[in-house]
């Protein structure tokens, strides 16, 4: 249904930005590089361990407007809740957006609240759009090049597995929290040592799987993955074994793929080792001329393995 | 309910240009100077006679834009909507966003989509976000001075009472549509033919009465309203009969109301009459010394009463 929706959506409205199909929108204005951006939450359930729906929604929009090379500035607020809807979980939330703004150093600066009766929305639901300037510009997929190296931020999945998790009352042996975090001083780290840096993306609906899926598509080169260099934790290990997942799906909602010139990936890998939300990092692929279009892994066992598209339905309400 | 959320977010959210709550936010990156505006669109029935939950969305947005003296330039849409959807109703809506944003000149540029179980929502929700550069600087409510003119740029509650209708399956002796509309070329000719227009605002939730009452808060004049002025149409008087409602209370989404210079006003008046959605314009009110802070109306009997924020719930998605 998803790629129903967006394909009549692409089709109908399109025009040369949105058909670059960024996280953000990239478009000058005046002598000014802005990047622009929209995401709706409807995660359930509303708290989750790691975070809530609002500093779900700060962290997202702020996260995708840093990886298109952005300073995050102003930042839209809309909600709607249904009638009824606890006082004392409204005011948790906007505490949490509150914080989640101020340690991103974003303002919300307009918002919009629609209250329908009860039964008409599930809870709350928060669309968070952004604004930012562009002060890293020309990252783009149609930089990359043979021989540049992926790295990954941290560990993946963590977040729908907190949100799996606590949805469905399931615990395992080691308790996973969501990675939600803002990206931007991490970025700005990483962005900061090099000029060679040719992509970023937040890998959130449809995992590190899907982002490099969206990377190689008719693209001219493919990505070779090392399975033993991807970092995923105990906690999501053990739950991807229970529930029989792939944390090459799963969401991430702090973590960054970073496309990087093989010259530069030591500086970079340190930059981001050196920020709090990137000691986990670690280079997990290169660009490669063979597979072209094609994301495949070569496996702990020694095996080689096409890395598709998801073929099935993704997670519902993760994000 | 409504303005228990304004408080608690407006309390703990604040900052400058927040705090002057306009229809969109005003603020500079680089040497331009943008107005950001976002809203949710919940409305029941997404489809009613003059439009529907898609052009609404647009046009909402486009307006909140343009009555800050803004030429909007990119919007975002996010969708949300229950699983199971109809197709044809969701070619429908994109159709008819398609020419919404076609002839107010703006760019869909980015956006989302989320699916939710069925029941979890009800139908679709979307949200526009927009940007635009401001190209007649300054307008606010605080420019507003003593003799200066309020006008309203056509009949005033077709909008409510078009959604109300189809919604209740009521219908009046003559039928009622939206005035759902892209006021931006309206704006144009009006930011056009005077230096001294004060102040604008598209009266969507609740009203006339709700948008002079937000004006006059706080400040040292207040609003007299010639009742014998007011536009309002035949079907809108109607419905008010029938339903008991106040059509200064009702929710337009295609009228702005402009403040303007009383020297200036015929040259206003002329130019929003002289486009296609103004040809109902009409002066309705003066600002005046007494009263502060208030509104009031000389009614079409020969009395004068005090028209106070609307005291009671609103309708419920309206909009």
């Amino acid at each position: 249904m998803h790629s129903l929706i967006g394909s009549v959506f692409m089709k109908e409205l399109a025009n040369d930005i949105l058909l670059k199909k960024g996280d953000s929108a990239v478009f000058n204005i005046g002598k000014s590089k802005l990047a622009f951006t929209t995401d709706s939450y409807v995660v359930k359930p509303i708290f989750f361990p790691g975070g809530d729906i609002g500093s779900l929604a700060v962290h997202g929009t702020v996260n995708d407007l840093a990886v298109c090379g952005a300073k995050p500035l102003y930042i839209s607020l809309a909600i709607i809740m249904e009638e009824g809807f606890g006082a004392k979980d409204l005011s948790k939330i906007v505490m949490s957006i509150k914080k989640a703004a101020g340690s991103s150093g974003v303002k919300v600066v307009t918002g919009d609240t629609k209250v329908v009766e009860r039964g008409s929305c599930d809870k709350i639901f928060i669309n968070t759009s952004g604004v930012g300037e562009i002060y890293y510009p020309g990252l783009s997929a149609d930089k990359i090049k043979t021989g540049d190296a992926v790295i990954v931020s941290g560990p993946i999945g963590d977040h729908a597995i907190s949100v799996i998790s606590k949805r469905e009352g399931i615990s395992f042996g080691t308790k996973v929290k969501s990675d939600s975090a803002s990206l931007l001083r991490l970025i700005r780290k990483a962005l900061g040592s090099s000029r060679e840096i040719r992509f970023m993306r937040d890998p959130t609906r449809g995992g590190l799987a899907t982002t490099l899926n969206e990377i190689t598509s008719d693209r001219s080169f493919g990505i070779a993955l090392e399975e033993s260099q991807i970092p995923v934790s105990e906690g999501v290990r053990e739950a991807c074994e229970l529930l029989g997942f792939d944390p090459l799906y799963l969401a991430c909602e702090g973590r960054a793929v970073i496309v990087v010139s093989a010259k530069d990936t030591g500086k970079v890998l340190r930059a981001v080792k050196s920020d709090r939300f990137g000691r986990g990092a670690a280079i997990v692929g290169r660009v490669t001329g063979e597979y072209k279009g094609k994301v495949y892994i070569n496996t702990r066992s020694g095996g080689k393995r096409l890395v598709d598209m998801l073929s099935g339905e993704q997670l519902p309400r993760i994000c």
